[in-house]
Formats: C-alpha cells, structure tokens, sequence
C-alpha cells in the first residue's frame, strides 16, 4: 500500500492504472478509521481493480462552532486498517494542499442540504459536495462509496453527481454497528461511560421505528411521537430533530412509504449523533441491555 | 461533422476518442456564432485531435430581467460555421437535458464574481461555472477554449479549474473585432445603425486606455478619467461601469501594472456591450473614423 500526499502524486497514480485498463474504487474518509469505514474499503476491493481512500479530515465542512480542533486523529492506526482490508493507495493531503489561501470555489446544494442536519450544519454539506468534487476530478472513480449511516449526506452526493454530471457510480453501504446497537462512528470516541450507555438510546428508537413502521402504520406524526416519547427515556439524550424525509430529495413527508428515511440527530453530553433507517429495510439487530461500555 | 443532443450520446462519442488515445478540445458557446467564436474553434482544431463545439444557451446564468428569451438563435447557420472551422461533433441539447426539474446543485465562486459584471448580475457566474463544470464532466477534454472578451468570465474558470482540480488546460483567445473596433459579440445584432455607431465608443476608449498605460501612467484613478471622459463623449452611451482590476482575482487595484485587467460594461440603446483590455498587451488597431454600420 502506498501513500501520497499531493493532488499530483495521486493523479499521476491514477493515470497509470487507467493506462492499465483497470477500475478504480474511491472510499473517501476523515480518518479515525473504524468497522464502517472497513465496510466501505471492502465493497470497493471487490468490485473495483484498484481501491484509493483518502484520509482527510475536510475542514470548510466544519462551522465554526464545530469539532475541527478536537476531531480525532491517528493516521498510523487508519494506514494498518486499510493495508489489511488491502486498499492499494492512501491519499493524506495537509488542508494547505487541498485549499490555497485564496481558494473561493464552492459546489452547493440547495433544498437537500436545508433539511435534517442542514438545520443546524449550514455550511456542511456544500464543504462535503466540495470536497468530493475535488476528489471526484483528481481520481476520476468508476464507483465512490459511503456509508448509510450518513443518510442525507449520501442522498446529495447522488443528487450532485446527477446534477453535475459526474461519470461515477455512487455506493451506498449499510450502517455498521457496535454490539449493543450504537451506530459505529469516529465521534463516539468523544463518550464518556455514561453517555456511552446514553447513546444506545438512539438504536433503541430506530428499532422502534422500524417495529412500528413494519407494522402498517404510514403516519409520520404517529411514528415520529412514539420515537421521540422513546429518545425522552432517556434523561442524557437532547434531541436535535427526529424526521421522516423523501428519500431522494430530504423534504418532510405527512404520510411515508418505502424508501423514505427516518433519521435522528440528538446530543448525548457534548457529542452530537446521528442514527436513521430506510422504511422497508431489514430491522436492525443488537444485544438488548448490554453495552461495549458495561 | 455530427450533432448530439443528449449528454449520454456526447459521453458515448468521447469515450470511443479516449479509447483511441486522442486529445480532445472543448469550445462552449452560447450560439449565433461570429469570427470571436470561430477563433476558438480555429485554436481548438489546430491543438488538439478532436474538437467538440457545444451550441447551447444557457438558461441558469440569465438573470430575471435579462434576455434569454431574446437571445438571438440561429443553429443551422452555427453548424455551416463549425462545420467549415473543422470541428467534429456538436453538442446542442434541450434545456431539460442539462437542468431536471429538480436540479438543485450549483458551482459558485466568490470574490472573482463579485466585481464587474458580478455587481448587476449576481447569478450569472455561478450560472456559467456550473454549466461549464456539467461539460467538463462529460467532455473531460484535454483542453477548453474560452474568449478573452468575457475576461471575467476566463478569470472566473480559470480560479474554478485550479479550486476544484479539473484536470484541464484553459486556453484564453484574443478578442476579435469589427473593421471599426467593435468587439464581436452576439449581441452586437440587437443595435440598430445609430447604436452601431455609437458603440465604436468602447473600442476607442480601450484604444486611449492602452495609449495612456503605454505612456508609463500607473495611476488606475487617472487613466479611469481619461476613459470615463471618451465615453462621456458619446450621448448614447451608458456606462455601467469601467474599472481596473487585478488579473488573477479581479479585485480593484489604485495602482496598476502589467497583466491587471481594465473592463468595461456600456449600454447603447438597451444592449450591454462589454470590452476590455489587459496591461502590457499589443494595442488594438481598427480603422479610425468608420464603422460597419455607416
């Protein structure tokens, strides 16, 4: 496994392969790489010739007020997960190689972006869209892959690569979750035991929702009650917003049907989580009572 | 020469070209092509393989009380063009090939787009960047071919090529001219005889302008009067703005030098015309005292 650090160094890579014939797979990340990164890594080795995941913690997708400075980081640890799970190269660009002081060009997303995690994230998404773009235009993938856990986030990268006309297929790749149910993610680093045991409390709703779901009921208004009265048992959980959404276009629904998103964003001491599910999927499975904290 | 209208059919073109390894040029325009135009074309066959012309007038980067839906349209008479310039394929889609219903992503860019014609059309580039970001895309052209008359515009792609890592070469051709000065534009068919005469005034404004920073005089303050009083000599004349710019970033500067930009946008009648001239290139020449109209 190789590791670049240059927008050139990683084109110049890619050329070869291409001059090769072969397919390329990108699986872009912030590093902190865990199980569900794994997953990505995985889809892409095996559908694609060459696999490239870039570790790159993006900052023009953080507010201000956001967890920039803190984001956790250990770029050795992330290089032994991806050589295992046989990524070919690492791209890990400084931010001053991705963004010259005067850079000034932004891909922006409207109506998708404005909803959900876009209420309280105004600038995220159209950092994430920017991001991509860039990657997209350096490695020029036959397939990029995300990971579901990141519903909205996935919804506008497809939206962006129709609109934009991106030659690229987009791979979404199920939630990854730790025993007791919580949704793998770098940020849940940042729990304390307690809010760890807290945190269950969001699987617990989705799990809810999706009983409830499964069962007939088409009422946002009645699911949504039942999974907030779910999230409010929990005296640790504020809860950011609980939605039911369009599944391609992010926009509130009164009534749902298959394919629209259920999805969560609620604080559990100062860490912000996110957690949904897509109604029709498969439920969720997990250790009842038990947590990796206990 | 072959004409396409879906992106699917232009993708499918290029991609047969790659496979036999050859380069591509890519010249975007908005139609009713003139000699400015054929010049790209000219500069596009003569560098690369295969040159692809796009005929398309581009709703999104019209403002509400602009004139896209008398923007003058003549297809047949641009493929006769394009067809005696070399080119191979022409792109000329229907509005709702390149924008869905629900389009909703945009390339904009700041600061570049804020000055000149930024300052009363506020969509406009952002307008331009995407529909240029959507040919990139599809095209991937080794090289696109843009006029140095709409040298905002050139800057502007040139700041969003760099930001977003297309890999592409940006190629600025000089503006081309009217016997009488007049930069060739489109739009120039909106003025009737009077305007055409008055409009010479831009053309000898650019001329004092380049005689003046040729002098020696560094001083943008001054050489905006002497600029701003040819115009004034005119009665038909309505100058929306003439300015000195930076050439890179197109920010004002009070002191120039060579390689900054000084712009102009002046109504005749109801048309804006635009023109300009860039510091320490070869003064224009024309014929004094007559115009194609007389």
């Amino acid at each position: 496994m190789n590791t670049v650090n240059t927008i050139n160094e990683l084109r110049e890579q890619v050329r070869a392969w291409k001059a090769e014939g072969l397919t390329i797979g990108l699986c872009p990340t912030m590093g902190y790489l865990h199980e569900g990164h794994a997953s990505l890594m995985d889809a892409s080795v095996k559908s694609c010739d060459r696999t490239v995941a870039s570790v790159f913690v993006n900052p023009i997708q953080f507010g201000p007020n956001e967890d920039l400075a803190t984001y956790p980081r250990d770029f050795e640890s992330d290089c032994k997960l991806l050589e295992a799970h046989g990524v070919d190269l690492v791209f890990h660009p400084e931010p001053a190689e991705m963004y010259a002081d005067d850079f000034c060009t932004f891909v922006d997303i409207d109506v998708l972006s404005k909803t959900l995690c876009g209420k309280t994230r105004p600038i995220h998404f159209r950092g994430v869209c920017t991001v991509i773009t860039k990657l997209l235009n350096t490695v020029t993938p036959d397939k990029i892959f995300f990971g579901q856990k990141d519903a909205q986030q996935l919804a506008i990268i497809r939206r962006m690569v129709r609109d934009l006309n991106f030659n690229v297929e987009v791979i979404g790749c199920p939630i990854v979750r730790e025993a007791d149910g919580l949704a793998k993610s770098s940020r849940n680093t940042y729990l304390n035991p307690d809010e760890r045991r807290a945190a269950r409390i969001l699987s617990r709703a989705v799990r809810l929702g999706q009983s409830i779901a499964d069962e007939g009921e088409r009422s946002s208004e009645t699911l949504l009650a039942a999974m907030r009265e779910k999230l409010a048992s929990e005296p640790m959980a504020d809860v950011e917003y609980v939605e039911v959404v369009n599944g391609e276009n992010m926009q509130p629904v009164d009534t749902f049907r298959e394919g629209d998103l259920v999805a969560m964003a609620v604080r559990i001491g100062g860490t912000r989580l996110i957690d949904n599910f897509t109604v029709g999927q498969p439920p969720i499975e997990f250790q009842e009572g038990q947590s990796n904290a206990d």
